[in-house]
Order: structure tokens, then C-alpha cells, then sequence
């Protein structure tokens, strides 16, 4: 997958150089670069933002800098242009899914108070990141990229279960525990040291259930139970 | 505010040297500090992982090297103990009001397939960052410091108004135009030129309120419209 980022600090997406990401950039399966919209400013200073016209707090983004650098980029690069705000539809697992099917996408990035309306016009789809406001559409741009990066086939190790994961199938993942069996006086529950497959995978689903109807009873509504689940529900109580 | 992170990758942690909250830290207004967990695994080849209790795919992160760091640094940082997973509370800009109040706070990032579930009796509150899975908390981690940050006293330059934000008062903010007032076509809408406040705070939360309608539905029905919104409603209309 091939990712192009329009930002005023590419400096920022040197944390795309680390772990998981950075090891499938070096695999040559992912492609990120990040490309300064202020060398694209076609003014003496390489301005890149101005005051808002009616007045109000902040600078604004131009319109100039960023068509151009939209413009440039779409030169090598055909996937939809996608912008960090707040009027996007929420980012989620749904999203990210059906974005990781595509092979090349454009991220822009806001910064100060916003992008002047008329750029909107070069831009296909909006995400926001949730309810809440960040300094930079950078912030929010990195655990969008993050979460789409970690779906598209080779990037996890093969070994990897998606279907185990919170979110997956609506369901928040069960508690794990690794060695040593006793740690502080806590002890790994008795059912994951028995080498019993199927009971552990029955207490497994049991945890799962009643930790997202605990801590999440928005998605645990949701959740149509199977009648396998009923009967674990049951055992268990 | 203090802020620490726990985390395998500080280095990531370098995105906060630039723009606004790099400046808040050379101003001293801020303080963040990233250490990695393994540093203190007690153990000859520092690993911080191992395979989970019962089966399954992927790593766990150990609980020893976590409930060290988390020991050492609360040594020097007296603030909750946040962890970013999927359990905790959907992070939105209530919460992040909240966590701005706070002078001392310490994050903990998970990787691989999550924690030992004993290393959440450390733990005094989780936060997510919304229904999708990351390479790790610190994908997350990064926006939540973010957006807690940029509320801190002095972060932001004195005349930047919160008030006019998307999510501030629950709308979503009016569209913004800078020069020129003309580009590729596209005129700034003449109120923003007439020097009429009045007229300009009206026609600006009009389209606040549109705007949110159209995008945000959700967020639209939870507003009390005033009675000076229903005749800015009639008017435009």
C-alpha cells in the first residue's frame, strides 16, 4: 500500500520508522512518505497561513499550498484524498477494514485553526478521529494510518489472530496472562494451565462476554448470542 | 503539567519535540517524559514478552518490567496511572478537560497482543481512543497527550478562542475562509467581508449549527437550541 501524507511537519511521521510499520516500510509492503505543503507555497516567505476573513482567534491554512500539494501528489498517487476533521465520520474498525482494501491513499493534515472551505473542494472523504480537539490533524492521522497499516496482508506476522481481537467481532478480548503462574500472589486461573482446549476456549468467549457487557454495555447490546454462547452463560453462573 | 510515559519505543515519543507542545516544553510549561519498560525486566536478555497461558497467537507483555516502571516512576510523578486499551472509557473532550486539571499524570502504553492481565492492579483507569485495534497504546497515546496538553494554561497562544472549536459547545465550527477572496473561482462569502460583527457571529452560527445537522446528526439532537438560535434558524432560512 502506498501512502501519501500532506502535512506542515513530515518530521512528525518518523514514528512510522518503528516497530510493526517501520519493519513492513523496510519489506518494501508499505510505502509512506510525508510531503511538506509549505514547499509548495507560491509566495516570497512560503507562507502557508493567514488571518481568518470576519475576524476570530488563529491563523488559517491557505487554499494555495494545500490545492498544490494535492494536486502534485495525484500525479503519482490515485487514491482518494482523505482529510483529518471533525465533520468526517468516525474513525472505527468498519472503516479502517474497508480501507485497508485499497492500494494507494492521500492524507491531509490540517493544522492551527483549520483549512480554508474553498480547499475542501480537492478533498474526497473526511474522518474524524472522535469527539475531541487536537493541535494538529498529524495527531490524528497517525493511528488512522496505524490501524489501516496493521490489516493490509504481510504487516502482522501470519501468526497473528484478528479474530481474537477486541473489536473484531463486537466483543472486547478476554484477560490474558503470561509467566510466571504466580506474580504478586496472583495466580494465571487454573482452566489456562490445563491444557484443556476446548474449556479454555469456552472460558475465553465466557470472559470476553462479560467483560464487554461490563465495561461496554453499548456494544455488548449489540451482540447477537449464539446458542452456544447462551449455554457458556449459563455454565458459568 | 508532568506527564511520564511507559512504553517499548520512546524514541516514538519524539513527535511532541515539534509544533505547539515542543514549544510549551522549551517554555517549561510542560514536561514529558518517555521510559522504556525494558529497562527494568529483571531478567539476563531484558525481554519484555513472552507466549500467553492456554494458547493463541501473538505476544504478551510480561507483568514484572511493567509493574517495575510503574513503581519507579511513581517515585517522582504522583498522577493516575492511565493505560490506553480497549476497555477503558471512549476519550472525548469532556475527558480531556477533566485530565487537564490534573499536574502530574503517568501513561502506559501496551504492544504485541496486550498486558498480563495482574499488571491492571496498577492501573487506575483505562481510556480508548474509539472501536479500532492499533499496533500498539502508543498510537494512541499520542493524540489523548494531545489533546489533554493543548488545554493546559499558556500551551496555546493567548487569543486563540476555545469557544468557537468543533466539540467545544457540542457544534461543529463554521466554515473558515483566508485570502485571497477570490480562489480558482470560489468567492469568500460576502458577510465575512462587511465588517458587520453582528451579522458575522449570526451567519457563523448559522452554518455551525447546519453544519452539525448535516454532519453530526447525534450531536445535533443533544443541543438546547436558545431562543436566539431558533431566530438565526428562521432567518437564514
Amino acid at each position: 500500500m502506498k501512502i501519501d501524507i500532506l502535512t506542515l511537519f513530515p518530521e512528525m511521521f518518523d514514528i512510522f520508522n518503528h516497530s510493526i510499520i517501520g519493519r513492513a516500510i523496510d519489506k518494501g509492503i508499505l510505502e509512506i512518505k510525508a510531503t511538506n505543503i509549505r514547499n509548495f507555497a507560491e509566495n516570497k516567505h512560503k507562507n502557508v497561513d493567514d488571518y481568518p476573513y470576519g475576524g476570530g482567534a488563529g491563523m488559517l491554512m491557505s487554499p494555495q499550498p494545500i490545492v498544490s500539494t494535492i494536486k502534485h501528489i495525484k500525479e503519482n498517487n490515485r487514491g482518494k484524498v482523505i482529510y483529518l476533521g471533525p465533520r468526517g465520520k468516525t474513525f472505527n474498525q468498519d472503516l479502517a477494514k474497508e480501507l485497508a482494501k485499497e492500494d494507494e491513499l492521500v492524507f491531509l493534515c490540517g493544522h492551527y485553526e483549520g483549512i480554508d472551505e474553498r480547499a475542501r473542494k480537492y478533498i474526497d472523504e473526511e474522518i474524524s478521529l472522535g469527539d475531541f480537539v487536537l493541535t494538529g490533524g498529524e495527531m490524528a492521522c497517525i493511528p488512522v494510518i496505524d490501524s489501516i497499516c496493521r490489516l493490509v496482508s504481510g504487516v502482522l506476522s501470519s501468526n497473528v489472530s484478528y479474530e481474537d481481537e477486541s473489536f473484531y467481532s463486537g466483543v472486547l478480548e478476554y484477560p490474558q496472562y503470561t509467566r510466571p503462574e504466580v506474580f504478586e500472589d496472583m495466580k494465571v486461573p487454573a482452566v489456562l494451565l490445563s491444557g484443556h482446549h476446548e474449556n479454555i476456549r469456552k472460558w475465553r468467549r465466557y470472559q470476553s462476554l462479560k467483560i464487554t457487557e461490563k465495561h461496554r454495555p453499548d456494544l455488548y447490546k449489540k451482540i447477537t448470542l449464539s446458542k452456544e454462547d447462551k449455554k457458556i452463560l449459563k455454565t458459568f453462573e
